[in-house]
């Protein structure tokens, strides 16, 4: 449910932002409206429960030529689960609608829904509901996906703290690298082939079939070990953004520790770019960017290791005066605001 | 979130309740999976969360030409709102997403929206979230609309027993015969001019915005006055069938008996019509059909009175192998399975 710009951005999404502001307003049960990945709604004194939706366009968000309508589907399902891993729920339920034109193949609409299918049975999330319609124009996808937590809790994008550590899991810059690489041997044929195939399998794999850290959020939020979360859909730039807006802090992000797979490196230097880029304005990694108190950080750390997840501190929270900085080598800049192009 | 026949019906619509009926499974904390009106999760002891979505596609359920933007957005609104009142919840939470294409005019967005929140704002429904992305071809509307109970009851489309009586809030065909006189209005100048401007106001009113019985149905769910319900969406021939189907049971309507206003008597008069055509395939009235035992339908009656509610008893519930019958004039024929166009 974060607010994506597609390509190009278009003024009617200020328009709408505007409407939102309007019409959104504080009703009894809301506890987190517009403006977190999900929405939250106390159903009772024990739960809450978390809401978060997509409306996906072919043509702008996915292209039934270049993907698999499987992997379309896989990679829809995963960017809601991601919204509810970044809330610290435990995803539920999924509603489905699509609007289908006369000419997209039946076969294609069976392994979008298998693609969906498939990633919700990973984290046991059930299809309760949707609707179904023509299309005079493209094919339509609407996914709206349930999430619970019990005992009133969840990590929203506000709450981060000056001083508190800014901590990733996974690695960072995979899916665009994995786009990049899909997208030049359907272009212009096999150009990157400077570094080994298992690397190009794993960061293709890696924007195909991304990975929502439903587990890591879960924990994150049952131990109350992180002050602030969000999902990396837009890119690190753009989300951690979105955090400091909502904490009104400022943040200082360290290059040197951003956590940058092997395969991500070896391709970054066989098409001549810095893999600290990557990692900054690649989107759709689907990795949790969150904040914690130093002490908690700690913990995170070594409860991690037993656990077998990936946590990396990559900064630390600064007064909102300082504004969001990168800093390498002992140089300092702004982060420059890039907005990821989702799939096409 | 009953699931429309959109003109014209197309094949991919039974693969993908096929797929459904594939994919769906029951989990926990599922009461009521794709088959009613809403699904409904159980989210504490207390609690039931109702959750009903539609997709509506411009060209398909609605056409900016010949509908107004706000009454657009009103009747999305309206047809959530409704499918939440045939479960007897109180409907609280509302996400929208739309895509919206460069041609469309700001204000009709705009437009669209204050219709949307206008039919909300009559029932309390707050906005809490939704998506906003491009569309390369046409404005495609997506509504997630919440309910909630408490103390773990509804009315479901299962559960109506032979004996029962069947019965229906307000006055059918109203709003076929306003979308009839709209268009006529707008394609051939102003044909039906035999009756009254009151009377056609009221019936265009009707179609433009009509209006959710949550009240009524969260009465009837309070009280356990009914044993099985659905709103008139696709008007009273396609949605008693549903109720038969899913409480396996048969029916017989006495059509002397349907409730129809006068002003959509005088219409079906000018136009030459039975009234009572206009009421079994008039879609979109959104009026609660509902089946109750014969002591609760006296209670229906006694308090309906009271509170101002239009209650009429219609028919009863016949067995299975009866199948769907109609009667007039002690003659009985077989109800014809009609599918009401929608919107165009």
């Amino acid at each position: 449910m974060a607010r994506r710009q597609a390509t190009p951005p278009i003024q009617e999404f200020a328009l709408i932002r505007s409407l939102e502001g309007r019409f959104a307003r504080h009703a009894p049960g809301l506890v987190q409206g517009i403006g977190d990945d999900a929405a939250v709604i106390e159903t009772s004194a024990q739960a809450w429960c978390h809401l978060t939706t997509d409306l996906l366009a072919e043509g702008i968000h996915f292209d039934m030529k270049s993907a698999t309508p499987e992997s379309v589907g896989y990679r829809a399902a995963m960017a809601n689960l991601s919204d509810i891993a970044a809330m610290g729920a435990v995803p539920r339920y999924l509603l489905i609608s699509l609007a289908i034109p006369k000419t997209v193949k039946r076969s294609h609409i069976y392994a979008l829904y298998r693609g969906l299918m498939k990633a919700c049975r990973l984290y046991d999330v059930a299809l309760i509901g949707g609707d179904t319609s023509a299309s005079k124009a493209g094919l339509f996808l609407s996914i709206t996906l349930i999430g619970t937590t019990r005992g009133r809790r969840a990590l929203f994008r506000h709450g981060a703290k000056v001083g508190d550590q800014i901590c990733v899991s996974g690695t960072l810059g995979d899916s665009l690298a994995g786009l990049k690489l899909l997208r030049s041997s359907t272009t212009s044929g096999r150009r990157n082939t400077a570094f080994s195939r298992s690397d190009r399998k794993f960061l293709i794999r890696r924007h195909t079939h991304p990975t929502a850290r439903v587990a890591e959020g879960r924990w994150l939020n049952d131990r109350r070990l992180a002050s602030a979360a969000i999902d990396l859909s837009d890119g690190l730039s753009g989300d951690l953004r979105h955090i400091c807006e909502e904490s009104r802090v400022g943040a200082e992000v360290e290059l040197e520790r951003l956590p940058i797979s092997p395969a991500c490196r070896a391709y970054a230097s066989a098409i001549g770019v810095s893999p600290s880029r990557l990692a900054l304005t690649g989107g759709e990694d689907y990795e949790l960017l969150f904040t914690a108190s130093p002490r908690d950080c700690e913990t995170i750390e070594r409860e991690a290791r037993t656990r077998g997840y990936r946590m990396t501190r990559i900064g630390t929270i600064r007064p909102q005066r300082f504004g969001i900085q990168m800093t390498s080598d002992g140089l300092t800049q702004p982060m420059p605001v890039t907005s990821y192009e989702h799939f096409l």
